[in-house]
């Protein structure tokens, strides 16, 4: 069921098949879907978002309990292990230490005659988190968003996520957002939930950015509503791919499909390798390991189509082709990875050696797991701080600076005929300002 | 024709009109047009381009025809007055300077138990630069693209800007790109351009990443093939918003005002003051500068529409109203605007005092001139050379980390219902790797 594939035409041929899985044609009837979901909100306000979670959730809300109340937040603490708070702190540890490295931070700059530049980093006011129901309750997701967003300095975050049974909220997503900070928690989810976030509603703030990932509508209403509100990216299903060499451990290597394969019957889970043996030794285990696997169908047909292993000549052609896919995770499960990295050119996040399966960075490393997808780590990076921050540029003539450069700003000016541009500072030279800052 | 509002709250509630004035009712009718030219261009390819070139910009081109030559590109030189090479020169010189401060730089980080956590740092293999054409020939936004572009170390950049008559592109332009390393260079313009660059033909590349400014066609187009590729942002027409005191010099402040407005007839320029006086002396100077002006009916439109005068009781709350605006230009006109930058949490590049109009910034200083509009200054920043470069994260445990992290990333797993993220740890802990990387 997981094909090898040893010819590298083919398996280019596969691997670009698989990079454009989600075909346009699938998007477009949902479009119109979103549009109108998206205006509705922006029309109706809290009534559509009670409406649409009636109709799509199948759960009966009022206004009044939009909002997860503060008796429901301190109970998710009662209903999760003691174990695993441990392992949401630690998380939270670990990723709030990694995000806090490297933020930016404003400067300036003294030049000559007195003019001065810099940047003025200042984060976003109002961030919204969206975090997924559904196929499973994500609280590594709502530390994955809410912590950048902390670190960055924002003062007001958000989160939306669908309700299930009875309105209720996964525990385990409580407690990760209240030990983020959050606990402004809305249970409302898909693009209903957008809407909100983007326009705002009686009860809902609107906010600035808009983080997470969510289902295809989701994602459609998260580009419609984008140049309205920033966003993070468009997150598409996930995918390794796996360079190994003879060393690796096939039953490591299988574990490490499955687990992408899990996630959704789009996922994609891809081994490049020189070793035939291992190639052989992987695709069998994978069979044993899903025969037991609680969510077998959909993990099955995500192996099924979108699984692949490749046998190539090398693992410089194996770079190569993972280049060109630019994959979301790249694991170099090989004995000298760091001889390898270099040549890497487009990863979302690459883990290295035998001893870093991806859940280390899907959960606890510190590194963002929000990452791109479908070829997008071509030119996008994870979700970070960087973010929640923008910056303003700073910029201070003085009127010797203007003096001496004015003339080649007016010559720029005239031949892009903006007459007004070059008054702006023939004006001043005329009559220059009397106060000086130096 | 520039009123004067004296009164907050209806200044606040204008303030709020000219933000939100591209109005979504004008843009739906255009979107499909759009999708339509993308869907034909990445259908027909070249022919396309051809047609759409013939049928919008009343240019024939053939396929032979759309990539600007050798011979154009030397002629272009001698096109060009010394002054105005001369100030391109100097333009290239301190816009290159700026975007070198603060490239972001790889790094790793080691941490107890050999677990490396880092990031790695990589450009975009290939960038594609849209320039208009249009209203005006814009030597400085080819800089303003290319130059950050250059200094990231993308090592292919294509630029594609529609053809005036006898398909001549502007040779400014052609100079200015040259100046910048530019030599692949398409005479296409519109959303037929951007569908180029996104799908590629068989002339013009696919591109990882497209940035550039362009009417609402080319912004739409940006808008539906991101995903695609990557965009800088979704430039609207362009604002500046002035704050000033009692000593500033009403025809400075006039001609910045007007130096915005000439820009578009949906050009936006606003003045907020303390100052009565200033106000109405403004008011006249403006009328004054408008009745010579080249551009007269363009800028007289933005100005009716779209101009602004605010008398505010203080800097403070020109300040705070600027904020709720998020101007793409701010300029603090005033005495001492060191103390009140402190107070501006969003705006696109703030300009400090009486010496540096906008144009100083448009042109010559270094901070890139491509800046987030409508509101976006909530939210985005400039163009830079991050909009070039993307990050990996590398993240590498040792079996020893694995062992000690592994029950949390385990406790994790299994609140999430993924159980072969939870077997890729536990099978690796069965069987650590022999090979060790210490």
């Amino acid at each position: 069921m997981l094909r090898i594939i040893p010819q590298l035409s083919e398996l280019r041929l596969e691997l670009r098949r698989i990079c454009d899985r989600i075909q346009q044609n699938d998007i477009v009837h949902k479009e119109a879907t979103v549009q109108q979901i998206l205006q509705t909100v922006q029309r109706q306000g809290d009534r559509a978002l009670v409406h649409y979670t009636a109709e799509f959730d199948q759960v009966d809300l009022t206004v009044e309990t939009l909002r997860v109340k503060g008796d429901e937040l301190d109970a998710a603490y009662q209903q999760v292990s003691k174990e695993l708070l441990d392992a949401i702190r630690l998380a939270h540890k670990q990723i709030e230490h990694f995000h806090r490295q490297h933020l930016p931070k404003s400067w300036v700059q003294f030049n000559p005659d007195q003019v001065v530049l810099g940047k003025r980093y200042t984060p976003v006011d109002v961030a919204g988190i969206y975090v997924p129901g559904g196929r499973a309750a994500y609280p590594s997701t709502v530390l994955m968003n809410a912590i950048p967003a902390k670190v960055a300095g924002v003062s007001q975050i958000v989160m939306v996520t669908p309700p299930g049974q009875n309105r209720a909220i996964n525990p385990a997503v409580l407690v990760a957002a209240q030990e983020a900070g959050i606990d402004e928690i809305y249970r409302v989810g898909g693009a209903q939930a957008i809407a909100a976030l983007a326009y705002g509603t009686a009860t809902i703030p609107a906010v600035d950015v808009i983080t997470g990932p969510g289902n295809i509508y989701v994602t459609l209403a998260k580009k419609q509503v984008f140049g309205k509100v920033g966003i993070d990216s468009l997150a598409g299903p996930s995918e390794v791919l796996i360079i190994a060499d003879e060393g690796a451990n096939p039953c490591h290597i299988a574990a490490d499909m499955l687990a992408q394969a899990e996630h959704d019957p789009l996922a994609a889970a891809i081994l490049l390798t020189p070793s035939l043996s291992l190639a052989e030794q992987v695709a069998a285990v994978v069979l044993d390991q899903l025969a037991e696997h609680p969510r077998r169908l959909l993990t099955e047909k995500a192996i099924a189509h979108y699984g692949l292993i490749g046998v190539v000549e090398s693992l410089e052609v194996a770079a190569q082709l993972s280049n060109e896919f630019a994959p979301e995770h790249l694991e170099l499960e090989i004995e000298t990875p760091w001889d390898l990295v270099d040549q890497i050119r487009h990863a979302g996040a690459i883990f290295m050696g035998y001893s870093t399966p991806e859940a280390v960075g899907d959960y606890i490393a510190g590194p963002n797991h929000t990452l791109p997808t479908s070829g997008a780590a071509r030119y996008a990076s994870a979700l970070g701080v960087e973010t929640f921050i923008k910056h303003s540029s700073l910029i201070q003539y003085s009127p010797t600076a203007l003096r001496k450069q004015g003339n080649a700003i007016m010559a720029l000016a005239e031949a892009e005929g903006l007459i007004s541009h070059r008054d702006s500072v023939r004006l001043r030279l005329e009559a220059p300002p009397t106060i000086d800052y130096d």
